[in-house]
């Protein structure tokens, strides 16, 4: 069966994915980029921007196993568009198609977990981004068909990948932990007493000064 | 000037130092002695134990400076005893000496910070408990007093090393990271947002599994 991957997720030590506040401005809210620079560094994220250069070493190593093998992803609402609610009204932007411009890195559906569905959006390069309002369970069934025998990738943000853990969904979990100390904005372990007895968790440092931890699955999925 | 330095001081994944509830039988309440298998693991706690053997490696290199150049420790109340509050009445004991015996590991003058002082007391091997009501910085003066111009050890529990890190009285913050997930307890990092700005920080990862950070003060103290 098709496996679920978390890739390049990106915590501070005290396990932030994000700082707060989330704003169109500032995705990340006073996290800024730091919890991202690693990436930017390497010849993975360099390449596509279409850049030449960029290291190629454990960081990047790590970082290039987000796309091969993987026919759908599935993401959270706040990762797609920073607030909450209808998308409709004071401060929306119906037009708003993610901050990723016209051929986004995806090239596989999308699938957007909200409360608010809206009309699915084609844009270059084979991404399709679906919104739905589903459980885990069943956005991951959605995203299987859609893969067509691939790997579903969960995306993110820590909400999304908490709620997959929580739920047993996931096989591989890379999470990128990075020297900083946030103090406030939306864990990622919270409530996920006991996950290290699913997996086998191996801790790699790079040159960088980040930690990559790898999260495998000990037995396979019923 | 002495420095003032925190050891071997390991916590979860998800940030950590303890689990609960803390008694006398689980005083590390439902973490059992999961924080702390590494280090019964290394030839210095073995040694300490009176015992042959025990690895060599990095775990142990970090672990055996925990006694050398220091003059003196400050730890906490519940360090000391699980419990909080008057040291009379229900489900205390006035004669609690601490976990440690009659010859306990310290070999220096130990300050628990508490809210309700008692008289100290001495025991084999030069360790003598003080228990003062104190902040942060007058207890790390009379700990520096004690300790004749040798270092002050912090040695938590995770309340104690937070409140000295937040005071910006820490020179030296050895933390060992051990993969696994809690989920409730006592955490490290909570109020500590931009700790990092003040810190080279360095991960160093054991074939045990645990991966040891050290904070190295970038700038001397004022």
């Amino acid at each position: 069966m098709s496996r679920v991957r978390v890739h390049n997720f990106s915590i501070s030590l005290d396990g932030f994915a994000t700082g707060e506040p989330q704003t169109l401005d500032a995705p990340f809210g006073h996290a800024g980029q730091r919890l991202h620079e690693w990436m930017f560094a390497t010849r993975f994220w360099r390449s596509g921007a279409g850049e030449d250069g960029g290291g190629e070493g454990v960081d990047n190593a790590f970082a290039e196993r987000h796309g091969p093998g993987i026919g759908a992803e599935i993401m959270g609402r706040r990762k797609f568009w920073p607030y909450s609610g209808p998308w409709t009204g004071v401060g929306t932007d119906e037009e708003w198609r993610g901050w990723w411009g016209p051929n986004p890195p995806f090239h596989t559906p999308v699938f957007v977990l909200t409360h608010h569905p809206r009309p699915s959006i084609e844009l270059e390069g084979g991404t399709v981004f679906h919104f739905i309002d589903a459980t885990p369970k069943e956005a991951l069934a959605q995203a299987r068909e859609a893969a067509g025998g691939l790997d579903v990738r969960i995306g993110g943000g820590p909400t999304i990948v908490r709620d997959f853990l929580a739920a047993d969904l996931i096989d591989l979990l890379h999470v990128v932990q990075v020297p900083i100390v946030l103090g406030r904005g939306v864990r990622l372990w919270d409530g996920l007493e006991g996950l290290d007895e699913r997996y086998a968790i191996e801790a790699t440092p790079s040159p960088s000064g980040v930690t990559h931890l790898t999260f495998t699955r000990r037995e396979p999925r019923a």
